[in-house]
């Protein structure tokens, strides 16, 4: 069952964050994902308080489901299953897969950040369902210690996972192609939504240069 | 089983925080509380990774469970399932006690900040084991949107409460005593410990103005 989930992890795959910066906040960029067709999406809260973090999960859980999509929740393995959400998407300082309960992991799809080909090898043998892999390019949405990969070492961390990867960093309109024919299965953005004039067409065309 | 455990939060609770503006981190804090004779702890961390976080909660109640004492893990009840600890202290901001999976609030003892006789009055309602009520006295450990409570509504806290009441918020040397006296099964502390030249010794003291 997780394995046929995950085939909807494919294309654009929005991620909504909840830093005040963004023109559009976390709810607005969930409707805009699923309005522009996201088949995948994930919330992003490190700045929300636990109550209202499981709140916004399962309003975003509910209404991805509506619309036959994926929702991830970042970080936290506690509030993507209480919120109902199909996923958690992990970093390297999170809760490491292994430790997350069993019964859990059954039900959860997992994602793991990687950032170079080591941690990519090494996640071979973790639990995890699908890989991240960045920053491709350079991003200011998040702030990272790892400089840009670029998309040919994308392309190796693709060879070398054995499993669906994910990138993630400073992806918009004008690389999102290039980063389809690294191998990547999806793309996640956060600004080239939240920061565009109408979020909900950036999906489409963003998607529209992903395969 | 857990009423049983709960007879253990008596006394000097001391809390183990992770704020680096501390004279003594958090796990010198559980060593120097255990070894003072404290037989209920609880572990704060809002500055550490997940992983790590983890990894230090495993670790203290492990030393905890030695000595015969209980280890609350603040905010997260995920992490005081994995750890292995015997409860989690929640804040009203975090994962309402009521949306904790049922088998995990038989097994966890539940703990739930109140700050007004209103939060108390509807905690009679809610999943807690016990309450903690505060700030009682001035505080500079946690920025608190409350005024000092005083020990006079401590005490109609304790009477309205229906279960033990921890008192929390600038207790001290000075005033453990009348904490007692209002009816508090136990006072959570940070910086009289976290903050003394030696804090084996002054959790030893701050145990023996508490009965």
């Amino acid at each position: 069952m997780k394995s046929a989930d995950l085939a909807r992890l494919r294309g654009i795959y929005p991620l909504a964050d909840d830093d005040p910066r963004w023109r559009h906040d976390a709810r607005a960029v969930v409707e805009a994902a699923l309005a522009g067709g996201a088949t995948a999406l994930q919330l992003r809260l490190k700045r929300t308080s636990d109550r209202d973090a499981l709140a916004l999960a399962r309003w975003a859980s509910e209404r991805a489901h509506k619309a036959g999509a994926l929702l991830f929740v970042n970080d936290r393995f506690d509030l993507a299953d209480l919120a109902g959400a199909d996923g958690v998407h992990l970093g390297q300082d999170d809760v490491p897969p292994e430790r997350i309960p069993a019964e859990l992991r059954e039900r959860l799809l997992i994602g793991l950040s990687t950032h170079t080909l080591e941690q990519v090898r090494k996640s071979r043998s973790r639990p995890a369902d699908y890989i991240g892999f960045g920053p491709v390019f350079g991003t200011a949405s998040k702030e990272s210690e790892w400089s840009p990969r670029g998309t040919a070492l994308l392309a190796e961390a693709v060879a070398a996972a054995g499993r669906p990867v994910v990138a993630i960093g400073g992806i918009g309109l004008a690389n999102a192609g290039e980063v389809s024919r690294a191998g990547a299965c999806a793309a996640a953005v956060i600004s080239a939504i939240a920061e565009a004039e109408n979020p909900t067409e950036a999906t489409r065309a963003l998607a529209a240069k992903l395969l």
